[in-house]
This record gives C-alpha cells, sequence and structure tokens, in this order.
C-alpha cells in the first residue's frame, strides 16, 4: 500500500516539536508538506494556507490540523470536502456543537475524522488502566499546574474564546481519566478564575463524581512557577495508585513501575494510518463535555490580569 | 391497562400552571402524589420528599421532576433505582454530563427517561417545521426578551451555578430552532452579559451557523419591560416566516395561519404514558449541548448586580 501522505496544517510549536518526528517514524505515513503563513521546513514543500495547497500544492491524502482550536472547524470541512482524512490536535474544536456535522461529513465522504488526545497514548496510562482495572477505586484527586509563560509562550489564542485558558491542559488530564476509568463521570461543581483582562481562565478547581459518588478533585492552575506537576492520585483498596508526569510514569504501593518510554505522538500516527485505510472516524468528545460542564456550571471568579512575558 | 400513577417533585409555579391540569387531562395518568417540603393540592397525598414518598407514600409508577435542575440528578438516579419512570423538566439538568449515567441507568432498568422539552410541543412549532420543510431558510433571527421579574420572581437558583440564568428561557427558542430546523447547528459566537453579584447571565447574544453558513443570530435578555417577544423570524426563498409568541403563532407572507390552541403539556404527558408502556428512553441533547457551547466559548462582560423585586 502507498504510504498516507500527510499535510500538516498550522506549523507552532506542537508541529514541530511532535508531529513532524512523528510522522518520520511511523511507517505508512509520509508528510508530504507544511501550510503555515511564515514557518518552514527544509525538504518539505511549504505553502502559506490549507486553500493554496489544495490549489497548488503536492498531492496529499490527509491533514494533520494544528492550528488554533478556533479555526479548524472550517478547515476541517474544507479538507473533508476535498475527500481528504482529518486529523484534529486536541482539543478538538472550539465547541462541542460544530463537531457533529464535521464527523456527518466525513462518514458520508468515507473519510477519517481522528479528534486525538495525545496524553491518552502517554506510555503509562494504559498500564494505569489494566492495574486499576482489578481494584476499588476510593478517591481521585489531580494536580496540573504549569507555568503558562514557559509552555505557551505568546500564545494569544489560548485567552480568546474557544482557547479555554488553563484547561488546554486541564483537558489532557480529563483525557486521561476518562481513559483509565470506565465508568461515566460527570461535573458536580467549578469554581473558575478568569483575568481581569481575559477571555479564559487562568486557574480551575473541580469536583466530579460518577453515578455512586465516587469524589474526584482536580487543580488546574497556569500560574505555577518552579516545580511543575501533571499528577493523578488514586485511592485504592490496595493502596494508592500515581500515574505522574503526564501520564509518564506509574508508581502503586510506593513501587515505580517500570514502563517502557513510547512516544505519545507516534502512537496517534499508527493509529491514523489505521483508522484511514478504511475510513473508520475516532471521535470521542467524552473529555470536552466535561470541560463545556465547568464552564457552564462554574462560579467564575475575577483575578489579576494577566500579561504575556515581553 | 391501569394508569400511570404520577408523583409531581417539587411543586413550584410550573408544576401548579402547568403539570397538574395536564396530567389531569392526560387519559391513562393520574396523579398519585405530590413530593413537596412546603405546598400541597388539596385532594392529592402530599409528603416532603421524594425519599419520603418512597418510604411511606402511596403507590406510584413514575416522577415528574419540577424541582430547580441543580438537585434533579440525584432525584432522578433515586426514582430510577426504585423502579420508577421519570419526567425531567427543562433543561434535563444542571449540566451535560449528569445524563449519560441517568440514561444507562434508565435504559438498564427499563424504565423510562423522558428530558422534555415542552416549547415543541407549543401549537404552531409542527406547523412551521411542515412549513419551512419546503423552503430554503437564507437567515434566522430569534428574539427571546422577558421581564425576569415578573416569570421568575425570587427563584434564586436560576442565577446560581447551573441555573442558566436567561438561557433558562433561552433554551426554549434553541429548543424550537433544533426542532424545525432538520440540520445540525453550531454556536460560532456568544456575547454573554453578567451581573456583578450572580453566577447566571442576565443577558446573552449568539451567532450559531450550519455546515453551509446559514446566519442565525439570537438575543436572550432577562430586563425586558413592557412588550415581551419570545419570536423567531425566518427569511425563505418563498418570503418570512414568523414563529411568534413562544410557538404559538405562526405567520408567513403576512398571513396569519390558524394554528388550534393546544396544551404543550398535555403533549408532553401523552409522550410520556406512551413511551413508559415500553420503558423507551426520550432524551435530545442538542439544545442543550448549544447553551453548554455558548458558556464554553462566550465572551463575558460584567453587568450592574441584579436585585430582585423586594
Amino acid at each position: 500500500m502507498s504510504p498516507l501522505r500527510i499535510a500538516i496544517v498550522g506549523f507552532g510549536k506542537i508541529a514541530r516539536d511532535q508531529h513532524v518526528p512523528a510522522i518520520a517514524a511511523t511507517e505508512g505515513a509520509v508528510l508530504a508538506a507544511v501550510a503555515s503563513p511564515n514557518t518552514s521546513l527544509a525538504g518539505v514543500p511549504q505553502v502559506a494556507t490549507l486553500e493554496e495547497l489544495l490549489r497548488n500544492g503536492p498531492p496529499f491524502d490527509a491533514v494533520a490540523l494544528c492550528t488554533p482550536p478556533q479555526v479548524r472547524r472550517d478547515q476541517a470541512a474544507i479538507a473533508l470536502a476535498a475527500g481528504k482524512h482529518v486529523l484534529l490536535e486536541k482539543p478538538p474544536g472550539a465547541m462541542l456543537s460544530e463537531i457533529g456535522p464535521l464527523l456527518t461529513a466525513a462518514v458520508a465522504a468515507r473519510r477519517t475524522l481522528f479528534a486525538t488526545w495525545h496524553s491518552r497514548v502517554a506510555p503509562a496510562v494504559e498500564p494505569a488502566r489494566l492495574l486499576l482495572a482489578g481494584r476499588r477505586i476510593t478517591a481521585v484527586r489531580i494536580s496540573w499546574k504549569e507555568d503558562v509563560r514557559v509552555w505557551h509562550p505568546g500564545q494569544a489564542w489560548i485567552w480568546q474564546p474557544g482557547g479555554l485558558g488553563v484547561f488546554d491542559p486541564g483537558i489532557n488530564a480529563l483525557s486521561i481519566l476518562t481513559r483509565i476509568l470506565p465508568q461515566p463521570l460527570f461535573v458536580t461543581s467549578a469554581d473558575l478564575a478568569f483575568p481581569a483582562n481575559r477571555d479564559a481562565p487562568i486557574a480551575a478547581t473541580l469536583r466530579l463524581a460518577d453515578a455512586a459518588g465516587l469524589p474526584i478533585f482536580a487543580e488546574f492552575d497556569f500560574r505555577q512557577t518552579g516545580p511543575q506537576s501533571w499528577d493523578i492520585h488514586l485511592d485504592t483498596d490496595q493502596g494508592p495508585v500515581i500515574l505522574s508526569s503526564g501520564g509518564a510514569k506509574l508508581s502503586a504501593g510506593g513501587v515505580q513501575h517500570v514502563v517502557a518510554a513510547a512516544a505519545e505522538y507516534a502512537g496517534l500516527y499508527r493509529r491514523f494510518v489505521e483508522l484511514t485505510a478504511t475510513g473508520e472516524p475516532d471521535v470521542d468528545l467524552t473529555p470536552f463535555q466535561l470541560v463545556a460542564d465547568a464552564f457552564l456550571l462554574g462560579h467564575r471568579r475575577t483575578v489579576e490580569p494577566f500579561e504575556d512575558a515581553t
């Protein structure tokens, strides 16, 4: 079978750091082009926009949309209409209701729509899921705290409507949580801290539960200097389980489990190549629905204005 | 077949004004009890809570939950666990993610979960849907403006997280819109005005679209004194269509269509009796998802504090 020729649309940090090496490492995938107004990659054809790519670019079969979530729906619709498969970075869009029509269009065109959740393929997530399947979980605490100036420098879109603010990393925690716990979860309360000059929260606390009342507490904070944390602590009937470093490390009963290092994005592209063979979709909106519920239900507080480092 | 014995839980304005006469008018339905801490109805057994109803009340088959949305999930879960059918007033809960587990529990127990949208059974909605099915719609404008002090006096819950504020009536407009337009719709932008002392918006504007770019503009306002409006204007290739008075009136081409008056809630209870015969669920979350998206995507403005009339 000829390889899947992928065009990356939007060539920011995540595209350069993760998507380019992952495509290079994936059998059956090849990087065909980059669409970006102002960034290029040596040896790869570059055009400014998706529209120009379709008009004048090299042939390709699929797009990986690495643009900000607010513009992805239009791009996905254009790509699907042109008969291309579509991989969406997380979150899959700026809001829930735009995904349904895209999925309908993809299924009608027999093209794959793949809403990725890269944290779900972090190396310790599947071992954690298997470990927890044999235990009774009694409480969950999530601490997802990072310095936005380090990890999202100058990303204006993250503060605009649809950019999610601190839920942009927080949704990674929720994507892991909803993978390692099989039962449906829902938000019971949320507190959202909005900088006075921004349209997205800089910090949030959430309480979630399942139908049996499992207490889940999550703290998301973009103002963390010093040690950063991307950790999920689970109390179980057989002792604590800690999934840390964004899903890269697993410890249980004080013992650090050895987890083979694996690149998250390579797992995503293997899956994408598989899906496109039949045009099957893979769209799970569960983490996004929890975020929407936090915004819907959240108590809003205004906190001091946030200014990016200059 | 013996009639469906219904207990109304929560006995506020909507229960007294709408549910009681609708049950009385519905063949195959009978009001068995009222659960309310401080309101009763002559001739009908009354207890304070759902729990007491289950312990000490008369026998019944189903509950109609007319309590504020923030407490309905727990009540629905208790009622389903006790083998009762459940009718939910709109909106079906305080957030999207709590509905999935309830639906799972209902299906497993072969009991009906019915998420009602009373405006969808307003008398002119089905005639409007049929009329529009033969036309091309080019633009939609929704004006849903009412005086909160007149229609929601002293309803503190409406301003609390999960109470939706002006989206409590606004979701009625969205429930009609998503019934009369067959294609999926999504929110493209929203502006939300939060009173400085409240956790829910007092006014909102929304722009929505379909995959083909149909422009839909909605204005919701709780501060409307003087004439109230619950109107949907549709421009079509065969002239304007106006669905007004909350779905009670229809005019097209300047001609007022005669629509037989019909009580919205009687239609809901007829449907509930039908559904419970087989235990089939009826849960459409589309209007609620649009509201969640408006909160997720909305630009937030703080406006002057709101104080209820005293």
